[in-house]
């Protein structure tokens, strides 16, 4: 049986890389395994990026607690943050949603309002998409996104040596999922996708890696390590008002950036009011390996199978 | 409350079309409202083309009658078959899957596989994607193609006095679909993508507008009719073998192409075995009225919201 850990999600993810083998010479040059897909179409001065997310309900939301407009924004925020995290600007989107009975033509209408509003916000044009009923409300949002030729940040590329630093501050999102209200449901239910922040990181600070916290900081920075083949030193992440340091280190759905600049970078202590604060530094040793305050720490997914991002 | 029906499906698409409005300028030269999206990245050679479409459990198949493989066979043909019908090469797919408590691993392994098999089949990289638990089984399979910049053939290229043609014989989908075994349920379960026929109708007969009948030929040609402001005057189209002439004017699923070509246009008779049929030719007139032996032909969908392709 399909179970929700870890392990599945990555022999589920293995096997398909197993099976997606991209042919040598092929224009799709990076596939499974980053934030998202890299195409080179022939002669194109740009690389172009591709990242589709689920939105289910009862699995990443519940009706009772999430308007319809909420539920857009989740759902489209999750792949502009994944083209953030490779430095790209989102060009289109394509969204395809099963609609359950219980979705009024109110509900419907706020649905893609919200999510045309927050594409249009973005310069994501709203391309196209897939329309069916079905029991269950889910919402599959494909993003398309540019960088400059042979630019985008990989989860490859850290080093040891290399500087760890964190957006943001963590935690929020997982202490509104405990809470429900206030500051931090806000921070749950409206997140930001970092994405003038993943240019910056690109063409100024000329990241070396880049990741979003989707699944939690832990298994999100574990994930650049392995990818990497670097081990990692690293103290306590800023926190979000009220959030414990558990929240802060394993609490997904944030989608702040993690990112990694050659030693003697310039890093401001902010970009357009959003702290950039350094957590740590890449070193060599096993790969994957996470050390905080001289203990090994043991990486927690934030609900795996549910986010397993291919 | 949504419900079934061509104005339901209409009234949505018309609404998205006027919240996704292109801006002038931009590098996406067609969005919904055509088989594909067509985007022209920055100095490419090639168009790209985009696709995705929802396969629901319940919806679009029964877990009783279908296997895994015929499943993701399914899932996958339906933007293919988008992809065979703008002349188009596939390139790469992406495919979000929610996973209920049913499917087993072996049922989860053949999918996967089944869906790599005709994937590799057809030259597509399975480049990623997303996977997610939930009460019922669903795909959306995304899917990239290219053609040459400028050659994509649209819905909106017909003019009067241009040729109608349709590949195969047609209802053989509708009648497995009804009796459940022999000839006609492989033809259901196991539709062909016309990938290599969309290129011939490209390259050499430059075909003025094209469409592969997902819907039924009745609501497809209609759909030409619209797109391109004009009359058709056919004949009843060829017939699979123990299909009745209803199944083969309105019956869905088909994944055969009908298509335009200027008159003088040396069509050979098959293509590859396949046989291409004169069935009519473009008119005049108040755009989207087919006229069938004298009288007007009423358009029936196949299920329409469950195929509200945006």
């Amino acid at each position: 049986m399909l179970d929700c850990g870890l392990r599945t999600e990555r022999t589920i993810t293995e096997r398909l890389r197993g099976l997606a083998k991209m042919p040598a010479g092929s224009a799709l040059i990076a596939g499974i395994g980053d934030d998202c897909a890299i195409y080179r179409p022939r002669g194109s001065a740009d690389d172009l990026l591709f990242t589709t997310d689920l939105f289910v309900e009862g699995v990443h939301f519940l009706r009772e607690t999430h308007k319809a407009a909420d539920v857009a924004r989740n759902a489209l925020v999750r792949s502009l943050s994944d083209i953030a995290s490779m430095g790209g600007a989102p060009r289109f989107c394509l969204a395809s949603v099963c609609l359950p009975k219980w979705a009024t033509d109110k509900w419907t209408d706020d649905f893609f309002s919200s999510l045309a509003s927050l594409a249009a916000r973005h310069q994501t044009i709203l391309a196209g998409g897939d329309l069916a009923r079905g029991e269950t409300f889910s919402c599959d949002v494909t993003v398309c996104g540019a960088v400059p030729r042979g630019t985008a940040l990989l989860r490859s590329g850290a080093r040891a040596g290399h500087e760890i630093y964190v957006s943001g501050a963590l935690g929020g999102s997982a202490l509104g999922l405990v809470n429900g209200k206030g500051k931090a449901w806000k921070r749950h239910v409206n997140p930001e996708p970092r994405l003038a922040l993943g240019e910056f990181l690109r063409e100024r600070l000329r990241a070396t890696a880049a990741i979003d916290i989707s699944d939690g900081l832990s298994l999100d920075l574990e994930r650049v390590c392995l990818a990497s083949g670097i081990a990692a030193e690293i103290t306590e992440p800023p926190r979000f008002s009220g959030a414990t340091p558990e929240q802060a280190l394993h609490g997904g759905e944030e989608y702040e950036l993690l990112f990694f600049v050659r030693p003697g970078t310039r890093v401001p202590a902010g970009f357009e009011g959003l702290p950039l604060t350094r957590i740590g530094v890449a070193v060599g040793g096993k790969a994957g390996v996470i050390q905080l305050g001289g203990s090994t720490l043991a990486v927690q997914g934030f609900d795996h199978f549910a986010h397993a991002k291919l």
